[in-house]
């Protein structure tokens, strides 16, 4: 393993494998569509994606290799998704970098995000499975991607939490996750199942996985601003942009009065990004909602490492329960 | 023929079901994505490259019923492009009501693009036509929308016109147009040709047949603002954004020191969007670029059709003439 996710993956160069197969497919042409797509790819990222896919082809054994190619195109959208986000969030930093649209400006990096996109499906086309099989990843793909794009319209309709109906927010917070983050992970897998030569049953089971292990994903992510020592991500995005997270809908259903009122006053959007930040803190921490919100993220990895013991290929299997260990609990 | 297009096209009612399968697409859900999908799909456009798309099937003996996914996808390809593009230019009209952006705001503008865009693939793997024959659409698609990304990048590049280097700027424009206009055009007919079982020959001549026509639309499209009666689109966009635009860079080589000087000053970025449009103007008109610019159109529209008489299917390739026609001789 060459330390791209965590040492408690096993040693293998998947990871290198797909980084390589990353920049190698931007770097034929010198020209700065390419140079700007490249910018994208090349950044340091854990890859989750793209190594549950080779995994599920694997765990139902099929081989690695094949599924090469739809392991770039699963994280060519997911970067084509970050590229447009930063955009949308107005995001300077990713990935400990100058985001795309900080680097190359907005329109160009609409127009890189959409490249990426595209192009994805070029790389899918190219796989070497039967034409059945890849065109069945290829809507695997589409409809994920509309899926995120929902995701995201969803999110920004979220309405703040108020008082009498933390239980409908969380339920849209759920609605949010499960499009935004569980339906990639979830084709992600089902895509690898069906390269590997996997039958419906086993798409359907690794697609669970997936989807739990995204849900579970994205939940702990929304837990990140709230850990004491942490990296990455800039901590008052969500904040700023006066995002309803988990663990914040956590707070204000379980926290008391002054805890509601807190998370109430800073969504109201009436304080600074780090004031916001600095109220729903005292919230999340007071609340006892961060421990809780630990918790739920952990039982959702329980729930999609479950059945993962029914798969053929024991060590990617294992493999696969190791990512879902690390979507719930890493620091960035 | 049910208008859509003009009445030189022959009637009949492929139009309508173009736009009925546009609509239902993003009929069955409530939500906001569906929403703004159909909103952007649903504006009353000229469908030239699905209806090319079909007739491209046709004319190789195909049907035109099993084109039909494809020519949505295509039209989806196309929609999606404009709404990023009108985020880029910040256009608020298209089509003659508020653009996407302007009428749900650019985060949601850029969301939707990309869901249009991923749906596009779940449209074309939808196709009745063998597997090995739809994944090379999903590929003639994925590569032309990176084709069109490179356009628009290499359009942002593009240099003001400067004494001594209208024919570097000819070639640089000329390179735009067939990415970011050419390639769609062409990907659309060598779909059609492949789903309607047409030999890798017909879909080569059918590609020819859609390149050239989509760069000669691409020069009539330049040559909007300076015509003397026109609707649709706005006139200010090109020269608010400075762009150096055919008929201006051929004003700029055949014009005299005047109309050279008019060209400079007008794209030096020191004018008023309606300035720069008027001066523009002048020297366009003056220095008889326009004629020699509406010739050139012409002149690719006759390269476009030279080869349509080989096609099998003769109603369809005479249909593909006349849209040819239209491309370079149009009012918007």
């Amino acid at each position: 393993m060459t330390g791209t996710i965590s040492t408690t993956l096993p040693a293998d160069d998947r990871s290198e494998a797909i980084k390589a197969a990353l920049v190698r497919r931007h770097a034929a042409s010198g020209d700065r569509l390419c140079e700007m797509a490249r910018y994208a790819v090349a950044a340091p990222g854990k890859l989750l994606r793209p190594l549950m896919l080779m995994a599920a082809a694997e765990a139902v054994g099929g081989s690695a290799d094949v599924a090469l190619p739809a392991a770039v195109a699963v994280e060519h959208l997911h970067v084509a998704s970050l590229v447009h986000d930063d955009i949308i969030d107005g995001d300077d930093e990713r990935r400990g970098r100058p985001s795309v649209q900080a680097h190359y400006g907005v329109a160009e990096a609409i127009v890189a995000g959409d490249a990426l996109l595209f192009d994805l499906f070029a790389a899918v086309s190219e796989s070497s499975a039967p034409p059945r099989v890849v065109l069945a990843v290829v809507s695997e793909f589409a409809r994920a991607g509309v899926d995120l794009c929902r995701g995201q319209v969803l999110e920004s309709l979220m309405t703040p939490p108020a008082a009498g109906r933390s239980g409908s927010a969380l339920e849209e917070y759920f609605g949010v996750a499960e499009n935004k983050t569980g339906a990639l992970f979830r084709a992600a897998c089902r895509a690898g199942a069906l390269l590997g030569g996997g039958s419906a049953e086993q798409a359907e089971l690794l697609g669970e996985y997936g989807h739990h292990t995204g849900v579970a994903f994205q939940m702990f992510d929304d837990l990140l601003p709230y850990l004491a020592s942490r990296s990455g991500k800039p901590d008052v995005s969500d904040a700023a942009n006066l995002r309803p997270t988990w663990p914040v809908l956590l707070a204000h259903r379980t926290g008391t009065a002054e805890h509601r009122q807190a998370v109430e006053t800073a969504l109201s959007g009436a304080l600074d990004p780090a004031e916001t930040l600095e109220l729903l803190r005292f919230a999340v921490a007071g609340s006892g909602a961060l421990m809780i919100a630990r918790r739920g993220a952990h039982d959702r990895v329980r729930l999609a490492v479950a059945r993962l013991g029914e798969l053929p290929g024991a060590a990617a299997a294992n493999r696969l329960a190791a990512i879902a260990e690390i979507a719930a609990d890493r620091d960035c």
